[in-house]
């Protein structure tokens, strides 16, 4: 298992991409990775790869699926930012609880955040941004987004108005859950769930998270000319 | 962390419907902790539950989003069928390799099924048996089956001809992947990865899962006339 002294004595670096459409700016997987890099205190460097360039031998070697991120620690690469995520939460005392049962908890609640939680989020994201068939998208939407209030309204009844899911304290499972509530909170789905919303934009106001974010972002910025001026 | 004796003295168990509709039968949950508890050889119980009553306050209170599975061992109760699987593989030599490298590579590919495997399936999935609007979906499903594709594509591309994903022998990453991977082979979306399609068939011929799929399967049986000669 990767040990707190792995990610301090490092290399530690993440692969992002140096542009994306602006749709997924602030979005990108690798946010999660930083955010808990940040909260750790672990140091890291960005490995910025063409967005046009995922699918190359050298991305595919790393990330199987052509995507962001992948992670290397020494001389450990990763992949998957749920994977990625929760080894920077083993190893630093930043993120997880040392009670077992509480650790536990935060183990089921980080998966929940990627699959319970996740799975009507992506498909609301899916019929919301990526199918081409708007007509036909906007009329399974509704039955979806009733599948995604259902998911959305069972979590707000369990974290109730506690702010933290485990043990009163910020955890690896408050992360996760944070950034994936995230990409619903801009498409409106939040607004009937206030305890939710308070909860996302209470953790994402955290230092560690404002520090990610502008680190995704700063080379969209930065690379923005390249991809708009095209031609 | 569970360990090995946990497991062995117990007691251990696993939330599971009486009985579901015909699609679900031997595609709930509760099937890969089974496989899991089978490959480890941990003994186990079934916690039957009506499936009317999954949103009982008594259920919520074990799975907060009134799902099966969850898994009680001793005084712990976790949810989410990939924290449980997780914890059952490192409670067992059976399902995780010794070494550091290997051990995150299965850890990385437990989180690819469920998350950049698990995606697309849950949207095809969606389309094709949820979605109450047929003709709108089956606008919709050529590009999520596109999508699909190209995920299979990239990970028949990274397994190769190889029989198992990490270190020449089965791991708790090949039995997700496996149960991930078999919602896609009734539907016919592995016909064109005559390798995945093996591989799929190769893992679910083991004993242990076959006693998990007849142990989910049974109650199934066993309930039918209560549910179907209603009224």
């Amino acid at each position: 298992m990767l040990r707190r002294e792995d990610f301090l004595s490092g290399p530690v670096s993440v692969t992002a991409y140096d542009w994306v459409p602006e749709l997924a700016q602030g979005y990108v997987r690798d946010l999660r990775l930083r955010w808990a890099l940040e909260e750790a205190g672990f140091a890291y460097d960005a490995a910025l790869l063409p967005h046009a360039e995922r699918a190359s031998s050298k991305n595919l070697a790393r990330q199987p699926f052509g995507q962001v991120p992948a992670m290397q620690v020494g001389d450990l690469t990763m992949f998957e930012s749920g994977a990625c995520a929760w080894r920077i939460a083993e190893a630093s005392k930043a993120l997880l609880p040392e009670d077992t049962a509480d650790w536990q908890a935060c183990f089921s609640w980080f998966f929940a955040a990627l699959d319970s939680l996740g799975q009507p989020i992506d498909l609301c994201g899916y019929l919301r941004f990526f199918a081409d068939d708007r007509e036909a998208a906007a009329k399974i939407e509704p039955q979806a987004r009733d599948f995604l209030r259902l998911r959305l309204s069972r979590f707000a009844d369990a974290l109730g108005d506690r702010p933290f899911l485990v043990a009163g304290r910020f955890s690896i499972a408050d992360l996760m859950t944070s950034v994936v509530l995230r990409n619903v909170e801009t498409t409106g789905d939040l607004d009937a769930f206030p305890t939710l919303a308070a909860y996302v934009r209470r953790h994402t106001a955290r230092p560690a998270f404002q520090r990610a974010l502008e680190a995704q972002m700063r080379p969209f910025r930065e690379n923005a000319s390249k991809y708009t001026a095209a031609g």
